[in-house]
């Protein structure tokens, strides 16, 4: 699983950083949390493939999270893409998208589909396909759970801004313990199917004796899934807290240095102090700052420095980080 | 009067071609031709200011010419513009922008007018501001002519491409000759006011006596305006030509080289050579290839070389390039 920031700027993009864009690549997927304007580029150069499953997660509809969204998907209607895609926004993110299928001819030969939520009334509201205005379904959200696999979730929740804004948090579910093929093969155990069954725990029968991954060492014992929480824009918020809780790693936005803690409040934006001191308070492991004014150029560690004051294990986002997340 | 190619890519960025935007400076303001995705940066990378006063023209609604719009209006409503506005295009460009304005909260403090040109009734649909979606006016189209000021005219053509695609020339009014202030200091004359009249042609009176700048050696004799003609995306056609005529600068998309003549064709896209025919056919006096394919990187120079074939006048188009027109 590794975390790769493709955009760490705020609202107008300098030199060396682009507009918000992060995505996770995880299992063979991608997972993208925003997408500013030409985070295209930034995608291609990290080394992410572009017919790949997506879920993509839009926090807003301020211009500079949501602007790079309509030219990648024209660029994966070029590429002859056949891998599905889920995006997830708030209302309106059909219209917004319809609206590039009927002005400018977007297409999309591959699955596709838009889910809204409509946290108000607490439901997801699903389209399929660009050219059908009629949602195809309509699902109450459980508690705020609005997306699910065998391996992971993804929770929303509404945050503090001048706009509706959701933060995200992917889950994962508890993990197989790590895999040691070499008791496989002690144990007469070729490599096949039956690897793949030990790997995620299950008891295999082989040789006419039945053989538990668990008791004889093949897998280790069940490890705790990790846990990453995207902020969105905000400002501080309970709500937050609560979707971030015990978070292997919290990505905030840190617009501005502790010494602009007074626009911060009037924007509805956060200091570098503002994201230690939810980090600290949901428990996080490790806190990402991005989300930098334009204002912070060759200064911008300042706000590193403010953050680690409060919470240590900080890093200062930078375009095409990678985290290998274990 | 400066050119200054903002991006030479055709659908896809590469490296060191960004998606197509040309600028022209032309006394204190700025045009631009069609608005690639992030060509925001190129633009302030060129020194561009964005508080100047602006006219855009786009040719036409696919993708790559028009997605960088929205991201740039975003940024002048951040930067407090106060300068005028003009953007021209295809039907439904009103609608495009104003969905941004209803979804996004994209705002626009300046003066700011939408102009629709609908080539079937011949007519301008102008829209000032973005919230409303009723047309301030609609003007018959005289010609092709759909824009002047005392300095210059703007008129287009209907071209052939998969979608409604204009192309359009930019032809300057007979300029006043060139200005000798050596004449005028050496009559006494201070600079003032005067010499502004003086370098318009204009007969002034001082110390009681009329003196014509033209007959005094003050200004040199009417000179020809210049005409720069963009082809926007297009297979070859006759009405570029006839819009282009003369042109001392015809800047002409090359998506392929000549073993591609059949793409071209099948895309309504054009080749180096019948970019370098069509030079030659309107009389134009240098031309420049743009809108270059992403699969030409390092061999990008064969289409140039294919081009100079026919027309040796020719300049292959790259990110920032500057031309200065005399």
């Amino acid at each position: 699983m590794e975390l790769i920031i493709l955009g760490s700027a705020a609202a107008t993009p300098i030199e060396n950083r682009n507009l918000p864009s992060i995505a996770l690549r995880y299992k063979n997927q991608i997972l993208l949390f925003d997408c500013g304007e030409d985070f295209q580029r930034r995608f291609a150069k990290a080394g992410l493939k572009f017919n790949k499953p997506m879920k993509i997660f839009i926090t807003h509809f301020h211009g500079d999270h949501i602007l790079g969204l309509p030219p990648f998907l024209f660029r994966l209607s070029l590429n002859d893409r056949t891998a599905p895609m889920m995006i997830f926004g708030p209302r309106n993110l059909f219209l917004y998208l319809y609206i590039h299928r009927k002005i400018l001819g977007l297409k999309a030969k591959y699955p596709i589909k838009i889910v809204e939520i409509d946290h108000k009334n607490q439901k997801l509201i699903e389209f399929e396909g660009l050219d059908s205005e009629i949602p195809k379904r309509t699902i109450k959200i459980n508690g705020n759970l609005i997306f699910e696999t065998n391996y992971f979730s993804i929770k929303y929740a509404l945050v503090e801004h001048s706009v509706i804004t959701f933060a995200y948090a992917f889950i994962e579910k508890p993990r197989y313990g790590k895999f040691v093929p070499e008791r496989a093969r002690n144990l007469g155990i070729p490599e096949s199917n039956l690897w793949k069954k030990l790997q995620e725990g299950q008891i295999i029968e082989f040789n006419g004796k039945l053989i538990d991954p668990v008791k004889e060492g093949i897998v280790g014992p069940e490890r705790p899934g990790r846990k990453i929480t995207y902020s969105g824009d905000l400002k501080p918020c309970k709500s937050l807290i609560d979707l971030g809780r015990d978070s292997d790693l919290l990505i905030h936005e840190a617009t501005f240095a502790k010494a602009l803690a007074e626009t911060a409040e009037d924007k509805k934006h956060s200091t570098s102090i503002d994201a230690a001191n939810d980090a600290k308070k949901m428990g996080a492991k490790q806190l990402i700052l991005t989300h930098i004014s334009a204002r912070y150029q060759s200064d911008a560690l300042i706000l590193l420095e403010e953050a680690k004051e409060i919470f240590p294990n900080t890093i200062l986002a930078e375009d095409l980080l990678k985290i290998e997340l274990k």
